[in-house]
């Protein structure tokens, strides 16, 4: 018999997307794996096979067993797009926004993204990363176990680097696997108020080819250890009253030279044009999507750049208009469900909430929605093949929910049915 | 010195709406008291004072100390319209409303409401009870220490006795305080689908005369005891295809002879004039409330009738028309929220969720949500005088938060920031 490290037991359904090459597209969306009475064994980390429980339990001896107690096991969630990394709170900035100021008139008031820089830049490392670890708990406990972080709440040179830090020691001390972008592009900072073109030049000519070379030692459970590059997207907040496709595209193109891959935030209030540049210079992903008319969906949906729905901050904001994800879904997109994880317009950690929204405004199946917050939201942050499904090779990041039916995850909401969250085989919550 | 059981210390700021006869109406809903460094003591479940920390440790000698951390404190929760107690789900409807099907439709094809009358008539009464603690339980978790739960899956004599049963056994045994309403008419069984003026006859003339006089022996701590009556309210579906304003009227002037307090839903998907017949009838509070017109909110605003609103339920249907609050708030009236928990349009047993929507959805502010929460819908249940805020008299209900900052309730989402709960002076969750 074949020697692993755990086999989990009694798991009433096992429910994944199928492990996949690329972003499932389109109807794809739907298509899960369901097996009843399945087994998962793990070794290093790793699934060495999904099979029947009779089979598996001939096939393997085991040091450990998971008792999954008649729950369903999904796939842990991958959150591609969120700014985690970040100290303070704008809890007055919400009430106002209750009372009528939008968030735009609140940013370009200088609150806003502005009064979280000016908070994360004042802060110590140590300051940060408690406070982040904080909000890392919260996502894990509610079955997020890879994010992406981004930066942005530094715009300069020395506060970027520290949020760059900040991200990839958490990565080392945390069970969550975290993903790192920079985004020096998330506003224009009170320095380049009269001048954001000179803002630009110094995040393309200072910036990006300091950060972009940023590396950080990782060690393996062996001890063995190796440097990794820190940081590996670019984003950019293209938006109006922000950064416009010109100066998106500038810092892109500067990024994609120094070897970075990239993201790009589009279409969040106005409609720029940003989707059309993501798919050309081929981005992993292009974020937010609520006002991209048809012809630019339908030019993403037949590309492979990943259309990632942050549902959270229409809601968020109190708005009734959500991406249009049924229609990108229907032209055979590939969509992936983040939660934008900020101070400003959505501070919630939970992709269950995501699932819930996407469901309920966004017209989204609840097979659609596991897909979008699994194997593709692990395409959107490039992990495809490492994370996001339940199937040989792949990391043994699992949840043992407190139902029988998956589907409870979409159709329940508000509270957390996550039970249990194995990360690389190993209980983390 | 005074002796007392439980003296709580070191809140970050104890936020609470004041001791109230009444709901708090209008302005007088942003009304909150906010003390820095006070102190509860807490004697026989009872709050004895509340003050500053000093005097009261000066002033009481205490048999245990609560340490609230830094956190902030505020009254528990009062939940005044759930659907608490049924057995079984109903995940697949969700998904065929996903696909397009109208609650209503649903309804009408013997789905909804009848589906989970079918499951719940043939369960046994342990059955009952385990599902619906299991909600108890998430509910307390996330803040509720009072609860409101209509009976309304048996829709006949015997089986909407086994709910009435179920809720009262639950309430003795289970730390939250429960007050149950007879709802023997939220819908029509199909036995009575050609007449339904035969199931209001049986309603009126031999469910109510049974059902007002059940009476269940509550055991106090000290063991003494006493027989109680075991229905507080009686309310009526009143909707377009459920029952009109003349059964309804026939139904509510039957339950009041019989001495219960009347509740009414009203106006979920079609204005029927139920909210006028509320005022007339002096109910404790008419429920719903999503498609009222100006001039019977306004009635309502000027009566005494507490309105309770219902986010979740629009939210659980994906629908963006909410209960105009923030024109009522204006016009002077009293608002509760409640969740409305129930297997079909909202399974969400979080408080804080329905706080998190009033404020996006519906204009509330943050310290108008906590005295939705709490003073107001403790008057919605009749026991304003009770529960619902932190001040001497008042039952010892506390939450201590995962927070300085009690708005933090409202401005984040989908997570639970509920720390503690403590159900008359004791630790609960």
């Amino acid at each position: 018999m074949d020697s692993i490290d755990t086999l989990v037991l009694n798991i009433a359904e096992l429910v994944t997307p199928p492990a996949s090459e690329k972003a499932r597209h389109g109807r794809s969306m739907r298509e899960l794996v369901r097996k009843n009475d399945a087994a998962i064994a793990i070794r290093g980390g790793r699934i060495v096979a999904v099979g029947p429980r009779a089979e598996m339990e001939s096939r393997f001896q085991s040091k450990q067993i998971v008792d999954a107690q008649g729950c369903a096991v999904v796939p842990g969630f991958v959150d591609p797009h969120t700014h985690a990394v970040w100290v303070g709170k704008r809890t007055d900035e919400f009430e106002q926004r209750i009372a009528g100021a939008t968030y735009m008139e609140i940013m370009a008031a200088g609150g806003g993204i502005l009064s979280t820089v000016r908070a994360t830049r004042e802060a110590k490392l140590d300051q940060i990363m408690a406070e982040t670890k904080t909000r890392l708990d919260r996502m894990m406990a509610h079955g997020t176990t890879t994010a992406e972080i981004k930066t942005g709440y530094g715009l300069a040179l020395e506060s970027e680097r520290k949020l760059v830090d900040a991200i990839n020691i958490l990565d080392e001390e945390h069970p969550m696997d975290l993903v790192c972008t920079f985004l020096g592009a998330h506003a224009i900072p009170p320095e380049y108020k009269e001048d954001p073109d000179a803002y630009v030049d110094m995040v393309v000519e200072e910036m990006l080819p300091e950060i972009a070379y940023m590396v950080y030692r990782v060690t393996l459970r062996d001890g063995r250890s190796y440097q990794r590059r820190g940081v590996q997207f670019c984003d950019v907040f293209c938006e109006q009253g922000v950064f416009d496709v010109k100066q998106t595209r500038r810092i892109l193109e500067s990024a994609r030279r120094h070897g970075l891959d990239l993201k790009l935030h589009v279409d969040e209030f106005e409609p720029m044009g940003g989707t059309s540049l993501a798919v050309e210079l081929g981005a992993t992903s292009v974020d937010h999507l609520v006002r991209t008319g048809e012809k630019e969906l339908r030019l993403l949906a037949n590309s492979e750049t990943v259309g990632v729905a942050l549902p959270g901050t229409p809601f968020g904001l109190g708005h009734t208009r959500f991406t249009p994800a049924r229609a990108f879904i229907d032209m055979g997109g590939a969509l992936a469900l983040a939660t934008d994880l900020n101070p400003g317009t959505s501070w919630c950690e939970s992709m269950p909430m995501m699932m819930a929204l996407a469901a309920r405004y966004m017209g989204m199946t609840p097979a659609e929605c596991l897909t979008a917050v699994t194997i593709n939201a692990a395409h959107a942050v490039g992990l495809g093949r490492q994370v996001g499904a339940l199937a040989a090779g792949y990391q043994a990041d699992f949840l043992v929910l407190e139902t029988d039916d998956y589907r409870d995850l979409v159709y329940r909401y508000g509270v957390n049915l996550v039970g249990e969250v194995y990360k690389r085989g190993v209980s983390a919550v």
